[in-house]
């Protein structure tokens, strides 16, 4: 299958993908080694807290998200890095035994004025739980190469 | 010694913490689990990537951040929570032996409308390499209890 290329992102297409069961025992070896908040670690901690329960730090949530978003949809792309993020909002908590999913929507695209090779594609991605809740609303822009220049296809 | 609340965050002051050692094991660790692209993995497919070298996972710079700011400053405050990130610029590669520290700047400081007992404040946080550079740079608010109303202090 030919992967994607820059040239194959137009504005308002939709794609579906991933599936990401979380676990007590992830969140948990997670909070421990990035996020120890007792919130994300202590069950009587969470419940007090504005979790209602134990949950997935938000930063975990990003790494969930980024796990499918390489899986699903990067590893068939000429994908080449991002600058960075340009919103994230964590909706809901995200509980054990949550069963999350990815969905995109291509926001916009623009070819580089300065390498010719690659373009910018703004994308709005939408992590949901098994109820169909958006628990992480993202928005960033990722770099992929254009066919026409040479990406690999 | 008390914690800080709501009303000790003054927009203008600024604080500088932490202390993180990257290490080659945990880069490909948090890339094996969270984002497996070649150029995080592999120094050959990382040396023909924008990294130059294999590097950390923009992510996973942003899990190295939070867990100096949860060590080295929200450990200390009444913080209660976020709601998302306002901003993330990855800078420059973060490559194995460096060394990180933290610097952040209260922007902005507003109590909540709706629920007396909380406010927000607004940080621009910069994630800084052993040379002084910024190798991350990322804002957002930040929720933490009112002395005034009950917050443990």
């Amino acid at each position: 299958m030919p992967r994607l290329t820059f040239e194959d992102f137009k504005p308002g297409t939709a794609m579906t993908y991933g599936r990401y069961v979380v676990t007590l025992d992830e969140i948990r070896a997670y909070a421990s080694e990035y996020d120890p908040q007792p919130m994300h670690l202590d069950a009587e901690a969470a419940h007090r807290s504005l979790l209602g329960g134990l949950a997935a730090s938000g930063w975990h949530s990003c790494c969930m998200m980024m796990r499918m978003l390489t899986d699903g949809f990067l590893s068939k792309t000429s994908c080449m890095g991002a600058p960075g993020v340009d919103e994230v909002r964590w909706l809901k908590p995200v509980y054990p035994g949550d069963v999350l999913s990815m969905r995109h929507t291509v926001v916009s695209a623009r070819a580089s004025q300065s390498k010719p090779d690659r373009g910018f594609v703004s994308f709005h991605f939408e992590m949901l739980n098994q109820n169909g809740d958006v628990v992480l609303d993202q928005r960033n822009a990722i770099m992929f190469g254009l066919r026409d220049k040479g990406a690999e296809a």
